[in-house]
């Protein structure tokens, strides 16, 4: 079959094996795949990305000179079912998965592993037991957004909202979109979000960010006097000793390059909880002092439980949110190349590959 | 009156005004007053510890030039009472008292501050309502120790532990005892104490830590198996399929100095609950790549409440805790600028000053 195959020199498309479902699995075809940030971090520089795999322990390892078919956020479609399947979802039935399977070493991640391509190529394979039937209502390319939504799902669970908080979003890349969507989906607020990017602060106003920032012409740090939290231990005890709610900040860290955690940690207010959703994947300078005296709490979130998943997709079935103006670009696989190169610039919201 | 004055170029003991309470305010007479690592960090380049605090907006300032009592850990007896108080306790009695006091521009730290001199002196002002009787069964001394085990208290319960968890403490100073004794106060453990100093492993101990380890010959993250904490999320996954309870690993970092993190969140395993207790006051390289991936959560911890410190003093009132043997030094207010230089070597425990 043909997949958009990445090694250390690139992506390029080729000829590869067709994948054969092992027992509890299925062979599904690829309808729709959006590419994440973290396959450009990956891409970018593969072999070091294997390395910081294998310290973390994944299980079946990834071999960068093997090369490694990208693709965790993907609709697909039941093709054939494997040995020792239950075959409850029928053959032609449009399907979500969380992006894991039980290979022979244990869970495997799709999409980051030599064994397993993921959907950046014309067939997968993927778990019976984790198979979600997709309602007719969306299409394929909506189907594919449970996935980077349903990350946005489990950062806001994370925060544990209380209803009383103000909440900033930082970089309103898809994973920050998908907070912004998360918090309103559940009524919090208000949001403020933050980009440099014109196109993506307007995806953070349609998806329902009360207040959107530049941030090259202003702090989307300054505001909270405005939004009612206090900056300074005092007053804060004040107003507990007057019996009224203390509006807390919660940040969420959407970007994941080096510098912004550093810089919540000095602009947040007291006892702000940051929720820290963005991958960074190079090392990063923090000042602890500021951290202590305000209280701070860094939640570090990755990924999303099974039921978040599922609730995301049934979510989406319900057409609550204008989702379809996340997906900014389609291209087959001859174009992944060009959309990797592409999504380096800020003014993109989700690109969907359809194999 | 006679106090140990902090400049830029070091301590040395002066005679200072007598300080005069205000509305609201008490003078007292310092009985015993421990000196603390913050107390040390401070000393050791004031300048820059008067810029942080500034920058974490402390009110009232405080300027390294015209010098700084420290002394905020201490047991003094009421000697008199200014305007504006109750007066429900008597002069004579011994009292303990979170080191805050309101200020004309609010509250402020007794002890980090040019205008509420610390317990390294003679005499100090308290804020009348924040004064707590001694009971009878203390020494000075061990009351002076409530300030230090009530950062411990504190810690603890940001650690929001069920009782499942396997804790370990990095660094057994004053601080990392504190929590020990904390945590065993509550019947919480395994708890794994960690110092280079066999003095200090020795009062965790007798504090009742579990376990110590020397991180000279043997990991204090080694352990995980033995502990029963899973440390690949796929075990955690079985383990939490088959229905069993799932053991957290909470780790409290009570060092302080650069490096601590980074390590803990290379090593922890996945979920862990990091605290953080110990004040790093330089900035701190941590990998995010890692505390994403295994979810980790760090929570900054920062003094204690009002409660806290209550509940600590009555709970050595109780004599609970043979907190006796922290104390491993007691000098009078000439003995502070040797004492000071002492405390650089990890021998000790808790060294108080008797002014």
């Amino acid at each position: 079959m043909r997949a958009a195959v990445t090694r250390t020199g690139g992506v390029e498309v080729e000829e590869v094996e067709e994948p054969v479902p092992g027992p509890g699995q299925v062979l599904v075809r690829t309808l729709a795949c959006g590419i994440c940030g973290s396959d450009l971090h990956a891409a970018a520089d593969l072999r070091r990305f294997a390395g910081l795999v294998a310290e973390v322990g994944g299980p079946g390892g990834l071999d960068p000179e093997r090369g490694v078919v990208f693709g965790h956020e993907f609709c697909a479609e039941v093709v054939e079912h494997g040995p020792c399947t239950e075959r409850t979802i029928a053959r032609g039935t449009r399907v979500c998965s969380m992006p894991v399977i039980v290979g022979p070493d244990g869970p495997e991640g799709i999409g980051y592993s030599n064994r397993y391509p993921g959907g950046l190529a014309e067939r997968m394979v993927l778990q019976e037991a984790l198979l979600l039937p997709v309602p007719d209502a969306l299409t394929a390319e909506v189907a594919a957004l449970t996935e980077p939504l349903a990350v946005g799902e489990h950062a806001v669970r994370l925060a544990r909202l209380t209803g009383q908080e103000a909440c900033v979003v930082i970089g309103c890349g898809p994973i920050g979109l998908a907070v912004v969507a998360a918090l309103k989906a559940r009524g919090h607020g208000p949001v403020i979000a933050a980009d440099f990017s014109a196109p993506r602060r307007r995806l953070a106003e349609l998806l329902g960010a009360d207040q959107v920032v530049d941030p090259a012409a202003v702090s989307p740090y300054g505001r909270w006097d405005e939004l009612g939290v206090p900056t300074r231990q005092a007053d804060r005890a004040a107003v507990e000793m007057l019996g009224g709610p203390v509006r807390d900040a919660v940040i969420f860290e959407a970007v994941g390059v080096p510098g912004i955690l550093r810089a919540i940690i000095r602009e947040a207010p007291p006892r702000t909880r940051v929720v820290v959703v963005g991958v960074c994947m190079d090392p990063d300078e923090i000042e602890p002092f500021f951290a202590v005296t305000k209280e701070l709490e860094v939640r570090f979130s990755f990924g999303y439980r099974r039921e978040e998943f599922a609730a995301t997709l049934e979510r989406l079935g319900r057409r609550e949110l204008p989702v379809e103006a996340l997906v900014t670009g389609v291209v087959g696989l001859d174009g992944v190349a060009e959309a990797f190169a592409a999504l380096g610039n800020a003014a993109q919201g989700k690109v969907l590959v359809r194999p």
